[in-house]
């Protein structure tokens, strides 16, 4: 039996990305990973929401914060101090949701949560352990998944490949990289900092530093030269959603280098664990536009004049004809095949 | 009459690029722009070196700052505080052209100055003074090839483009814009960062914000989203050098930006004022490779961790076939055509 944690580096443990101690919902704060590894510390859910907004955590982790934020509302109900109201749940998703208008699981988790608080809330009992168990079983399934993906992805691999990444592909990526090396596959890794938050640089490379995995760092400018000096072989991102007609929306930066990729005839394969299948078409993806002062500055620090105009577009859009095939717990599946496979309508989780 | 000096933004005027002061050459410091107008203080050919291997000045400074430094090797001849010896000049051309490995221009410029400060030295003749004559024939024909190249790049810009560029492609691109907007057009230019030392961030957007230009600063990896967006109509940078076979080497990014715009039908026109047809192919490019460690930095503050490895090519290689046409001062040259405009062998400039 193989166990998630025993892969993962630290900030990918569950217990790391978020967790409840006493009446507070701990975010493992990756805004400040490497530099620290500290703990972002929310009383409320607007805590929680604000963090994620500001970027405390990202990817992967909005949903598990999310998800203990209201299991945190459930427990405080539960102990007598707040109302037994099912509407609070509602708000709670409400706000938390609009936090990520790109990534909709934790839109499509939540709403799943809240029925099943709610249910358990109306037939008077305990909700806190209705929301642990809901967790419990997202945790488990989730894990499945991620050893499912990474099983395909490492099949992929081959020996001596060059794998490029961008952004931060957290578990189903970085289990990928764990796998092949215990294959006994000699890879390298390039991972492009990602700007204007270096989830590269501060995310993804130090985590593959941290399991032994022999990564180089890169900037974003870098990864086509790359490319055709022979040095990558496989091009592999996480996405932050895949709808029906199998377009996939990511990091800004994915698209350009899946369309130097296809132009150097380099695979690409995004992993997705729950498409979306409810949303119908590429149109239908939200790209979430940020403070272009984050353009301006890296860690604080100003890169251009203050009066500087700026663009912040924090994803963009890859088309099924760039994608060699998405991997999915359910397959390598060509994104053309993605509604056939998951069902048109369906939320995939 | 059109003088370069009234479209120039501060560090783009000749005098702020490198000139004599004193018995020091003074280099307008780049590598602290915008944040500081200042000047980096030379009093021998190997600070110049250092200062130019450094980035305290980049792209078409070095050149500049390397004649500055032959000429004060020569006013200290002409007053006898150095001895009246030729091979100085030689050692000091050999120290200078090894800072840039990848544009030629300067080893080019180097060896007819120094030919002609010799020769002056062999007559016993004043060689400060045909060195100042030198840098006044050279200062006299950049300005000729600028007015030339941006006459041509901004008839190729329409009224309403919006234009890319990469790094900071100077003189002829600046003027190019200038112009387009002296005629009238509405453009929109967006300036990628150019990480890791942000030529984008801090020369190329403020330039362009000083002369009135209407720019938007975006990161490295959002190039191929905005032409999708169709907010991208032409693509201009500067070349590094360009070779007989059609090759351009610029700035790591270049390529990528070019294999993007290919790929949505956007045309590429770069620069070259001075193609290298002594490179008789791509093979004959060096790539110069900087220091890992700055792609490790931002402005001195770190992005990863210490023990990260990194890797930094500081150009790329774009090939013919991505390339509308190159903009020289001759017209605008289809990249298969130039060994036959300017003559395999010749050095162009």
């Amino acid at each position: 039996m193989r166990h998630l944690s025993d892969y993962m580096p630290f900030i990918l443990k569950k217990e790391n990305i978020a967790r409840i101690e006493g009446d507070e919902v701990l975010i493992g704060n990756r805004s400040l990973y490497p530099f620290e590894k500290s703990f972002f510390r929310c009383r409320e859910t607007e805590d929680v929401a604000w963090a994620i907004e500001k970027m405390v955590t990202q990817g992967g982790g909005p949903v598990r914060a999310a998800m203990q934020a209201m299991l945190l509302l459930a427990k405080r109900m539960d102990e007598g101090r707040l109302p037994r109201d099912p509407a609070r749940f509602a708000q709670a998703k409400e706000r938390l949701e609009k936090t990520r208008p790109t990534n909709t699981t934790m839109a499509r988790v939540l709403e799943l949560m809240v029925s099943a608080i709610q249910e358990s809330l109306g037939k008077g009992a305990c909700c806190g352990e209705r929301a642990g168990a809901f967790i419990a079983t997202y945790e488990s399934r989730y894990e499945e998944r991620a050893f499912a993906m990474a099983d395909i992805g490492s099949s992929l691999i081959d020996d001596g490949d060059g794998v490029l990444t961008m952004c931060f592909a957290e578990t189903s990526f970085i289990l990928t990289i764990a796998l092949a090396m215990e294959q006994g596959k000699r890879i390298k890794v390039y991972t492009p900092e990602t700007r204007p938050y270096l989830q590269g640089a501060r995310l993804t490379a130090p985590c593959l530093e941290e399991i032994g995995a022999d990564v180089t760092l890169i900037t974003d400018n870098m990864p086509a030269y790359l490319m055709s000096q022979g040095k990558i072989q496989k091009y592999m991102t996480a996405v932050d959603i895949a709808v029906s007609d199998g377009w996939v929306a990511n990091k800004i930066g994915t698209y350009q280098n899946a369309i130097s990729a296809a132009f150097h005839g380099i695979p690409y394969f995004p992993f997705s664990g729950d498409p979306d299948m409810r949303k119908v078409g590429r149109d239908s993806i939200i790209i979430e536009r940020r403070d272009p002062e984050e353009v301006k500055h890296l860690r604080g620090l100003a890169t251009t004049t203050d009066t500087m105009k700026a663009y912040y577009p924090a994803f963009d859009i890859v088309p099924p004809h760039l994608i060699a095939g998405i991997i999915t717990p359910k397959g390598l599946i060509s994104p053309y095949l993605l509604k056939r496979v998951y069902g048109e309508g369906e939320s995939a989780l």
